[in-house]
């Protein structure tokens, strides 16, 4: 047996450990031979690959991104964008080539969605999700998503500090385009007072409103905003707000926006960190290590079982399997009424609802 | 509404969150009076007590341990000891006198087996399970575990550059007397090359052989055992060989044990480190602060209800209730054919079986 | 002996440390009364202050910020800004109703300024040295300059597992607007190889040319740079290409505009990360906790030994004073020839060039 | 020119940073050739080496240990053992062959007495000091210091918040046979009451006396030890009370020791941590990396100019460099009137003096 693995879409903390994972209970339990594709499915098109061992193996458990190279926009099917040629052909040549039985492919949406027309071209295919932040349809929680959040929380008590030491009101702009799972628990977590996400669209006046009760009790503020998060109204106001700015040098997200807005309205210095790409790097925290190496055990144990077009995921503390079908083109936001959402309003956290 | 909260049993990363939760709901959401009982059950004997507020929980959230005190030897019912006093009626006097009209019981078995033996007295109790070891009856994780799990996996990553420079095997002690659960997730999230539990009793022998399989490629090898774990034949042979021994100075534990059974059959170095007490303090993972929120807050809900008796538990990925009466008593050990010891095997790593 | 204490300027990690040992060795040799002035020097005008002894200052070792509180921008010889009214007789009445017999200041270039001012008016002080950026005279390091390091090199350690994943060049702006201190420790101790500081101008092309051949032998970039990192040519050049840019809402400091020079020069992928104010809040490392406790315990002694007017300060391995006077108006600079600075060029690190 | 390098006696973080700088620094500067021979001086006898160049130092200043390997016992004069036979002919003999210009030896006391002797047989030596103690000779601070003064700090952090939970006593056993620096530092950074070091004998009821004191007030007591302390009257009485224990069990170093005598003197109960191994492994602080890159480059220095039978060192805040024959044989103990020692009693910290 021959199984090819390869990572896709943007790094995270995890895939070393389920590369490493599907490697070895490949090798022990079936004896298999396994080879890593290169720069995900870019490597199907310029034929680069390694074989994998135990050697090449050890060691990466604690190491974040991907030993195999990664790549967010290659799409054999468009190559490049949406308009591009289909390459898959040429890629599944690679395949034949290289003798593969099966991919194993970890990504998020997207992976997926190529690893699925792939099925169909005849490569058994085995998915594992990936996805910072936490908003693949199907599974409750994806490796790499605790290690985001433990960033935040770290950063939220560095900026707390500061925020204490002068009586300020400080944000920070998590990841979270869509979903806000990363500014909810790492604001939860952190210790925020006001936490936005884009589910929730907030209102200015409600957060200043509740800086100011702070402030007239001599309590600084912690905002976690997501980047996707919006003002009622919608996303248009900070577009139209960037546009007219005099001082563009000032600017770059929803949270330097806020702080614009809440300025004006608010008796205190404002500051503002985008907390960018420090939540997606460095060495998984202990539970995404243990999340994922579960699910490059189960990823293996699919394919030993030839249970193909399938996706793990966890689904309350049981790591099973979906069909990848019901996967794609599908996000988990934040429900309103999460069980989170109500425990952050519970303790009086606002949500910058009116 | 003026309610009671205490913490009992030992200390655990995650108790001051769960305070902050339950003192910030019953406030916001009921307007409730909060005081917090000192020292565990000690508190109701000795009359100490303090009220609790939004200020006094404020910048706790972080904070291992917890400011309440806690005593892990005091029962009200056997004061102290077996065969002590039952002093239940002048703690109930003092519940009555402060008019406390429900309590938040913030512990493990013993401490829940004693909240059931006061519901029946009259007070009504809601209880948060709290155990560093994750082996309560009932819920799936506790909060204080991951933090525990974080502390192992972090000693693992150091003791490995050391293993690794001096061709050593390296022995970790972690906690666990009856249930493996730290040994085994710190392990898996560190690395270790063998794993040995109290639920699986283990081979010298095949121990041996794993290290000395590993030094034969020029590989250190990393074990982590815990504290109650025992070779086949059962704890009396370790209990036997301490006392001949006529080095003292060197036992301490099993740990120790295994170091001086294995060195004879290794060719190489072999260290020993007992984790002790780091294990169990210091500031919570984020994982265990969003937790022990959501339990807190789940607590202070099933207080507003009326719903006494019960004990907060998570299942799956949610948060619920369950009868304490079904929870004394009883241990959550892992099961020899758990998920994770599968995951372990697959992988390559030992349990110590022959 | 009554002794006031203060914080001025930007917080930073240690500045409670001082606090704490101060506090203990004036209350423990001397016998002292301690009072804390809050928010700097705003608190003499505001009559803002509170006791400080054994009980006040437990347990905040190892707490960032300062819980005095500080100020920014407070001068009470210009109150409010240079224009500003002289307030300075104010304070100092507020100074003789608290019967202060010396002043204990801790802070920068301007809080030190400040400190010099109210001496000559007749109030005894020992000045304390705080700059995160590590640029201030007489002192070869100060505390919070480690621990600002450290959150650098952290940051490095997570941007370089998603360079080398994506192989892209990963830029991380640092503090450090006229010294590059903390962008060159920083980045040589998150293994940068580039190194941009305000002392050295840059090549954009001399950086790109590094970019590419790293790129040509598959090796992604880190570049660390100062926020007042400048190209040949100066500031100048940056201020006018962001007053042009089409596209504000990616503008933010040096580190984008070098991103927009370098995306053209380069065939891979480049991306930003603007640290901010993550690198001054949060727990001083051991490090600093251990400075600024020799700092606060040698102000002590200068109280009680009665000489006053002298600032706190490492030379070497040992902790002396200076007078004031010597210390203000004036920056320690990175001399380009620095022994790190060479050590950086030793190993192949680009400190941007020709 | 062809340079070996090796490390030799016990781990440290910061062992690969020096390889790193000294390789990089060597090929940059000189173009010079580097071989790395393996296990310290044991890799001169079994013949074991290996090329070292920029692929193979890169991604390793932040790993802890050493890639080279080390062996603590292995002196190639005496092999093995005071009464073994002189090998160092055919060390000798190795170097010859291999064409070694000059050996860069990284190490402690022992391994600078060796590499002494093989400067006498022909072979230019540079030394790097190594000491995760801090007791070298002529230098004031070496790399993998700071960073067991972290591990220290960290985990006393993490035992104060359970001596505070359970109002106890708890002990921290460190690293420091000879030498206190490590039980000093780490105290002082971790906010130890009591800091007891070898070389000032303490007296149990001087450190019964303060914890009762401290229970007095409701507070707990942290007590650092270093292996090495001993009581007024000498190591002795612990040997003879270890020997005379009935419960061998709980013994191991002198904190076990301290432990039992507290107990019938304190009103609480004292638990004890052995921090063991956990000290010398693991991720060098960027503090160590940085310190570690300047000696590996001044070590290059030196053999680019020829300055042979030296020893990098720190002084002051300059790496210089010193006679390796000034270093051998001589430890750096702390001065019992050290300015850290004072502060330490300045701020109210028991050494354990009467």
């Amino acid at each position: 047996m021959h199984i090819g693995i390869l990572t896709g879409g943007g790094d995270c903390p995890g895939l070393n450990a389920v590369i490493r994972a599907v490697t070895l209970s490949l090798i022990n339990e079936c004896g298999a031979k396994v080879t890593g594709i290169e720069r995900g499915f870019l490597g199907l098109l310029t034929r680069s690959s390694r074989p994998l061992d135990t050697a090449a193996v050890a060691g990466i458990l604690a190491e974040g991104g991907t030993i195999l190279g990664t790549h967010n926009k290659c799409d054999p099917f468009h190559y490049f964008g949406a308009a591009g040629a289909d390459s898959s052909a040429a890629a599944m040549d690679y395949v034949r080539e290289l003798g593969l039985d099966a991919l194993v492919a970890i990504g998020g949406d997207g992976t997926m969605a190529i690893a699925h027309k792939f099925e169909a071209m005849g490569l058994p295919v085995v998915g594992v999700p990936k996805t910072i932040d936490n908003d693949l349809f199907c599974t409750e929680r994806t490796f790499g998503f605790d290690s985001a959040v433990a960033v935040v929380a770290e950063a939220l008590d560095r900026l707390a500090t500061t925020g204490r030491s002068h009586g300020r009101v400080m944000i920070a702009e998590t990841m979270g385009r869509y979903a806000g799972w990363i500014a909810l628990e790492g604001g939860m977590a952190g210790g925020a007072e006001v936490i936005l996400i884009p589910e929730i669209p907030f209102s200015v006046e409600a957060v200043a409103e509740r800086c100011r009760e702070r402030a007239a009790h001599g309590l600084s503020t912690i905002i976690s905003i997501a980047e996707g998060a919006a003002p009622e109204g919608g996303g248009l106001t900070i577009q139209r707000t960037i546009a007219d700015s005099p001082d563009p040098l000032r600017l770059g997200g929803v949270g330097n926006w806020l702080q614009q807005q809440l300025e004006p309205l608010v008796d205190c210095e404002v500051r503002t960190t985008l907390l960018g790409h420090i939540q997606r790097g460095g060495s998984p925290t202990p539970f995404d290590r243990v999340l994922a190496t579960r699910f490059g055990y189960h990823a293996a144990q699919l394919v030993e079982a030839g249970q193909f077009a399938r996706m793990v995921a966890l689904q309350g503390d049981a790591v099973v399997s979906v069909p990848i079908s019901e996967v794609a083109g599908k996000n988990r936001l934040v429900p309103r009424d999460h069980e989170l959402v109500r425990a952050a309003r519970g303790i009086g956290v606002s949500l910058g609802e009116k």
